[in-house]
């Protein structure tokens, strides 16, 4: 970068541009407006980053990330543990949780299978939810990964080593976005939105 | 936030929200990101947090931020240091950096004079400004704030300082973005195009 800029704003402007979203002119924005926060401020954000990856790690059955060693989900006695939810992400957990009608568990992959960028099956969370199902008890699996060629195949693979275990494995529905408009749907989206319609 | 996240997952995620340009979606999506690291990149990311606000202070004369005790530019023989260029922030000697028509000297105020967010004269540097200029030696000082409500209004109460010592003040050309599309231009701009218009 510009040889007129002190190294340690650098740095951080390159640490920055290695986050997920955020490109060149914004990570120097932001190292910027660091330097401009009081030592406290920035000793506190350097805090929850540390803290954030010592404190949390994966639950011990859904792999979820908590700062337990059972997740708030798996802890709750209200919730149907018969049926699983499989997710790439504890991200994608916050999204579904927001519709309030999933009373289920889930199953944190923390990724999902690509060929291309060197991601095989035993890379992600899959052989604790097969021990899971294994145990007994699981009457539905729900195949939640985002549609897209690693979130089909994925589920595919899954579902496909499940079923030797006579579990019922379900996948999300695909279809035009409720309050979306059809003129701007693309092609697949509205090829799948065919291919399920329903009776009314 | 959702109760089924961990609460530092929550504390880091507003962390991020609180940066410039970050919302919260992108914010949690960083801190599932964060933890997704490996631990040593991880401590490397929140060291490079505290040693940017430990190592960079401001230059003893111009107020850019720098290592040393006198930043590179100030440092620079063949600069010539009759000139003087006012920007708002650092990040905006980059930019004029990057042009390399530049070859005076800079002056960063950090920050606008905005009563809106109580920001008066005597919270950006303003005073280390006037004592260069009654050091003597100065010929042109060029205001180079944004074309702002509080750039302008900074520049108008810094020019009206400068007169007083007989020094020559100038401000940044406004009008058409070059390459810009005068259709798009909004109206100011424009009107700031045609007033300030040159003889071909």
């Amino acid at each position: 970068m510009s040889k007129n800029e002190a190294l340690p704003i650098t740095v951080l402007a390159e640490k920055f541009a290695s986050l997920p979203g955020i490109g060149r002119k914004s990570a120097k924005r932001i190292a910027y407006y660091i330097l401009s926060l009081d030592e406290e401020s920035v000793k506190d954000f350097a805090d929850a980053i540390v803290s954030a990856k010592r404190d949390v790690h994966k639950c011990k059955i859904c792999c979820n990330f908590t700062e337990n060693e059972i997740c708030d989900i798996c802890n709750d006695e209200s919730r149907d543990k018969s049926t699983i939810c499989v997710v790439e992400s504890s991200a994608d957990i916050s999204a579904i949780e927001k519709t309030g009608d999933y009373n289920g568990v889930y199953h944190v992959l923390h990724g999902l299978i690509s060929p291309m960028d060197g991601i095989t099956p035993e890379m992600i969370e899959i052989k604790p939810l097969l021990s899971r199902i294994q145990n007994g008890g699981i009457h539905e699996v729900i195949m939640a990964t985002n549609p897209t060629v690693e979130g089909d195949a994925t589920a595919m693979y899954i579902a496909s080593l499940l079923k030797s275990f006579g579990v019922k494995v379900t996948r999300l529905a695909f279809g035009l976005p409720v309050g979306g408009n059809l003129e701007y749907a693309d092609e697949v989206t509205l090829n799948a939105a065919l291919e399920n319609r329903n009776d009314m």
